[in-house]
């Protein structure tokens, strides 16, 4: 008869090559911080409750507490032949204890809350990090020196020069695209952020859980009261796989932009040598390896989404295994997401754009023609349509001559022949680059008062943003303490009860 | 030379293939509506502002309404060589004012600004109403009648039998589900219910736009003030498109339980008549296709998210044509999901619940062994490792002598021989799947009054949906009336500055 | 009760929105001229084997070959409120020969042998155009003028110019990327190309078919006998959809080297004005709207690969309504697919190169650096690393000089203090991009010879998959017409048994 | 100065980030082996191609010939901060041989054809692995007792029984299916069978190289000629991965039947014990945990295909690091698909059938009803859908009776009211399922004759697979004992030219 912990209907065992396929040990290495934490708060909760006897509790919580200590040591080792981390941590009391004291720890609970209990633990610190990084992201774009405010670039549409920018309008455009990313990993931390422990195998249990107690000592925001969706969902993790598939392609968009702006042919930007690599081959290329890695990584993230959906599509509810395989391929994601954020923010401190050349493209690529068609609306009264009709003509018949805007005397020349003459200097004014990016002042546009209005607003919003991170972070963290503190004083000999009631002011009282 | 609105510099007109493979006017079918409403917006504003002459204004709004009522007529039909919903409705204005009044229209706008409006004002009216139907659906779902808080079902881990469960604790667990999707649905709203009209091309303008009124005539939540972002970004329609995905999963979930427990294996559950269909060739056949289909369309919504995510993969910013397919996709997984939750709502009112079935295979499949378990663990105090464990060599040995837990006498021999003794009447109530259904009574868990804890704590967030829902929906209604109010008038001769102050009031003042 | 075909033992019948939720007629309407073949095949094996009685063959002949001229006229039309192609086809025979003759149509068949039936027939001809698309595309690559073999563009690595090539050696690069296109497909075929036909609804049948007439009235390459296979399979239709999927990739590869090289900053290469748009609003712009839509178009294949995955992943063998989903996406990636692949190939016909720039950036990237490692390792003897390391400190000195290759002087002065002095007309010759490019001569390499060595082998495998497409077009050709041939004398008059034996040498005798 | 071996032109190293960042050494473990060979026939050819001197040839192969022991003996290590496996061995050589010696090792060849070469070679062998996996696996299934055949299961069609078929069908339905999956690889292998080796850095060199030479010394099929195809194509690995994700989704649908059809209420199959576990709170469970995972699995190889497409979207020609995303997940795929391929041919091994169980469903689900339609149709002339809807009527007045086919005394009654009377035994024999199952005599249909004749065809094609499988497998190995033989006698001495001489002779001399 095997010996596994749920075996006492079982005539054989396992094979070595079923355990190794269907262990998650090396996976589950992240989560014995979150296992161990949740032992703790259960055995608290089972001792307040009455449902374990107080001595068992203590004896219990001080087993644990030994674990823990083993952990942050770095000595403690889980063994494959235990499947997972859940069996391991309470073999491991078992035989600490001995199994008629170490038995207890399982009562009322099930790996299939305790599961997503931890994955839900793991999960939200990861998302606060994820906050974090596209913070710290967001306020390296916002910090750009004021000279950046007409440090000029051209605009592209199509890959092709459209309207001229600045330096400082690119770089909030990113921010203000990465500030939905954060709001997003806000969204999905709150449907990770809800205690499925007590849920048990999916229909609840006979005992008398006090579930609003453990959530709180765990630092949660709410239960998720219904065991049978709280053992079977994974909605709240395919979708922060989502919000980190956008995430990486939001950075995706950035890297490719500095990957070719990099080259040669466009030399608007060059990353930092820090970011650069030769070529084994050829001695005169750097390459910006890590912008073309941030662009082919989205890939991870896209591919795990996809993963998961499979996984869970068609599944029935109820813990099937199928929903272990939710925790590969996210710890990848994971890694390349958070990796990627960081590395790019690194990369943008160090980006140094060359304005000049970005003005001189300007000039070559016709991106202010637009401009003489506005002109031509405003000061002359011709419809709109009529007079982009004009500065075509005249862009045609520029390049016809192989001139570009800057020959303000074939412009007017032209202009004129179109019947719509336009004096030199006016023509020289109106196609400079530097005015155009000065002159587009409707909210959200290029001149140096809009960028700075949308760089407040941008700047409040992280603002808002942090505050709740330091909150959130502050919150669990505070939980921590205070359930660890329980459990030592409790583990020393103080009363349980007794102990409860001191640290449970200090935690998050009104789950929302 | 090319008489296309673009046509200034180009000396050879597209092909028809090119046209073919570039026109998007059998998508923008959707749009007409979204585009002729930010069309009367954006001329009251260039109006109000000055930037268009008063009479060019109120042209431009006569012009306007006619499509309108054209439209509603069902009579506007888009003109494929003139490539999409914009050019087609400002040449439809240009053939009926002339060039010199209608060529105005595009005064201080592009399309890329428009093409986002638009698609924005269409998405969150389809977000509105997945909201609604998943609402209908919850409602559905949590109108069971009070018998079924007992009506025995098996509960299922792994796809065996584990623990029984009720019809009303199932039809929670969807509920709470569902729940999390309409969130989600709710949180994707957010970031489509934002304003890019005035973002231009990609810079912002020089003219002096007011784009809060834009948005407040458009019913916007709030204005997307940066103007590359704007026209840019893609990430709110994926996240959209995100979201019915795993709305489709959760779906696909239901259906293969529906599908699973029709058969005659399960027998747990009927799907009325309207919902099945027969065999052509074999007539004993009820096959219950609308449950099948849902499970298999989840395919749609994940497939048109992998097909976003790979189209705005590594695109640098600033339109590009790529993001013109960010639409054919998701207008399939728009009508995949929605058909998906209205049938299913239909489906799920018909089906009809065999519990009798189900308490039978509660007995049959040993769903109530953990019962036992917690018997011992509660009245005998036996740590609940061992107490599986005799509870597992019950199981065993009555599957060895082909009883069940029916057996109330073999039980209790065999556990007597174990040297636990239970007496049969005990046993008898503890293993009846109704008691422990009963007598699950942890928060979350599957007694009666737990599920109607649950129910209630559903149901309160329903409300709370459904307030937002239908406040939303009158905001955008009232932007609607106002801006056509308005625009009526002063296309029958009121002034265009009064008619604004008089409808502004009614509109959503505060933008958030 | 329902007077659905299937509608024996129903009560009750579908609702419309339930058949509008299953219906696939609109899907089906490219399954016509499949499902009529594939009906006169099936009753002509029937009236062969005497399944049928002779008289009712003939008459159900003569009914489906109107049904065909119908179709041919363009005047068949589908019902919705008969589901599919199957049901609407029988209906029209029944009502034109009532329900005791056409009510022997279905004998032996059922719509899951069927549906596959079709489908393949309708695949097969897609991936058949699709070779003959991918081998005109692959044509015009390789039909390049013999003065691109030296006309000179800068090769990229990292998106930074590595070494230069010509412009053929681009061409060849892509059309021999494109021939694997071409095996996949080809591959693909190989597995679509299979008759399920007579695997009746999942098991086969007592009727004594003859399943290796109707595969050669079909002119299918062979008999997919296993019934459960037959009718279970979608694999042929994912893997296609792989096929596509790649295919896509393969062409948005180039389409981004289009887009990129086509902006000024490259100025490498212009597409014709047919496949570029304008702006409406900056009329400087001359945007490549194909070459962009074809990027972003793979979003469409890669997408429809994952809804097929999903559509068919842990589904149970035998037809279930999951399968039908197997079709919608399929299709619109079958039109993404053929499509960007014709419009590429009139694309690439337009473009222009411009080898005067492509040299001179060659110059200014450093892009022929390598040579100089490559001499001094040939004729001086140095290991490669070595050659490399001075090699790279000579641009690095020379970048800092803010000078490029062109300068010999510098770099005979650099390398001469190096250690490593080079003659200044050496360095002139080692420099050159177009020497770097003849002196590539390696197999494979960029020198004419090679690139010339390349397009033979291209060529020759053109020819052969060319053969291969003409060949299999004729065998299907052939069967149809031989199939139409017999199905109109029988109707006119004729044995059955005779026409059949006439037609049958004409066919496909050895089917693989 | 950076001291990397691309380090020439840097002034700044790359941080310990980046390093983390880029680096591929825990990836490229795999291709250690393929590195090492990889050196050794470049380096053989470059010695007899006079490329480099005689003794730097035997040197460096020494030196190989010594870290290839190294690695054999698993002490290997691959050190971090030298990025990749190339960087690495070449690293160790130069440290072993001093810079002038060991410096020629990367003569010729650049890390973009060489990374490729390397994945090839790993790839085709876990392809090949791939194909023997299945084998075995379709072996298990063919290997089925004569009694099987009439072994009676239900068959399914919609989840619903449809008609009797034998667990020899069913088994060998899977197999056939499985077959195809190895058609593919093979397929795929066909296209990663080819060597890129002296492709060099994009454009091939000045070098005289002999590329068949090392494509034959490391055993391909074949030399990819094109320099830029060669480095820049990931097509035949995005092959695989679809080759991969369909034959995880072909397990998943196996899986899927497992993981149901063992539940009680099928209970028409067990899983052995040692490929199933118990329930940590539940103990009569017996969950079939391995084909649960199988199932969820087929995430991964979808997932990462997804990964793959999405790197390779949209990237230009010539190597970019987006490409070295081509191996992570792709690992994980392989081993994903390889593990399942493994363990389901051992869970498949022990699958106990209760053929009993299925025999009396079928009598239950009204199984054959289709016989009586088709007896009609034979015996008594009528058309198939009048009999079917005879069937059908059978079917309903026996279900409103609560009766089944069994009671042939209702179901003569019933008959005959509705005028088509048929004698109570000739019902008895109609109905009952094994003389179905028998008399599905069509080819591929359910009959031991068909059952038998697609048993001998399997087989026959496996036979094919196994034989091709050893021939491909001899002709690599032959080939990297030839390098190593002539590569131990140059190191020990021998003349280069005349070591190859002696060997070239046992290699595959005809690349295709």
């Amino acid at each position: 008869m095997t010996d596994k912990l749920w075996g006492g209907r079982f005539d054989e065992d396992i094979t070595q090559d079923v355990l190794d396929y269907t262990l998650t040990v090396d996976v589950d290495v992240r989560l014995v911080f979150a296992d161990l934490w949740q032992d703790i708060a259960h055995v608290l909760m089972l001792g307040a409750g009455g449902i374990v006897p107080g001595e068992v509790a203590r004896a219990l919580l001080g087993s644990l507490l030994q674990l823990w200590e083993q952990n942050e040591r770095g000595e403690l080792r889980l063994r494959p032949e235990l499947e997972d981390v859940h069996f391991n941590i309470e073999q491991m009391v078992i035989e600490e204890l001995g199994r008629e004291i170490g038995g207890h720890l399982q009562t009322a609970r099930s790996r299939n809350d305790q599961v997503s209990t931890d994955t839900r633990m793991y999960l939200r610190r990861v998302q606060l990090d994820a906050v974090a990084a596209n913070l710290d992201l967001i306020g390296v774009l916002l910090a750009f020196p004021e000279e950046e405010l007409l440090a000029i670039l051209p605009g592209y549409t199509h890959s092709q020069a459209a309207q001229p920018i600045s330096v400082a309008f690119w770089k909030t455009a990113h921010a203000s695209m990465l500030l939905r990313d954060v709001r997003r990993l806000r969204d999905a931390f709150g449907r990770t952020d809800e205690s499925p422990l007590g849920a048990c195998a999916l229909a609840g249990t006979s005992f008398p859980l006090d579930r609003e107690l453990t959530a709180r000592l765990l630092g949660f925001g709410r239960v998720l009261s219904h065991a049978l969706d709280a053992t079977s969902a994974r909605d709240y993790l395919i979708e922060s796989a989502a919000a980190f598939a956008i995430g990486g392609n939001t950075l995706s968009r950035m890297a490719e932009e500095v990957v070719m702006w990099s080259g040669h042919e466009y030399s608007l930007v060059e990353v930092s040598d820090a970011y650069a690599t030769g070529s084994s081959i050829m001695p005169q290329k750097k390459n910006p390896v890590v912008a073309e890695l941030a662009r082919g990584r989205a890939g991870r993230t896209a591919g795990t989404l996809v993963q998961l959906l499979t996984m869970a599509k068609g599944v029935t509810l109820g813990y099937s295994c199928d929903l272990q395989e939710d925790k590969p391929y996210l710890w990848h994601a994971i890694d390349a997401y958070l990796s990627t954020l960081r590395i790019t923010a690194g990369q943008t401190r160090g980006l140094r754009f060359d304005s000049a050349r970005g003005e001189e493209l300007c000039w070559d690529n016709f991106s202010t023609a637009t401009e003489l068609a506005n002109h031509l609306v405003a000061e002359r009264g011709l419809a709109f349509r009529e007079a982009h009709h004009v500065s075509g003509a005249l862009v045609s018949a520029l390049l016809k001559r192989g001139a570009t805007l800057r020959d303000t005397a074939a412009g007017a020349e032209i202009l004129a022949g179109l019947g719509h003459p336009v004096a030199e200097p006016v023509l020289a004014r109106i196609f400079a680059p530097r005015n155009a990016v000065a002159g587009y002042v409707s909210p959200g546009g290029t001149s140096p008062a809009s960028v700075g209005a949308v760089r407040d607003e941008l700047n409040e919003a992280v603002a808002g943003h942090a505050a709740w991170l330091d909150e959130t972070r502050r919150r669990i963290g505070d939980a921590q303490a205070a359930a660890f503190d329980a459990a030592r004083e409790v583990a020393g000999g103080a009363d349980l009860g007794k102990a409860l009631d001191r640290i449970l002011p200090t935690l998050n009282g009104g789950l929302s």
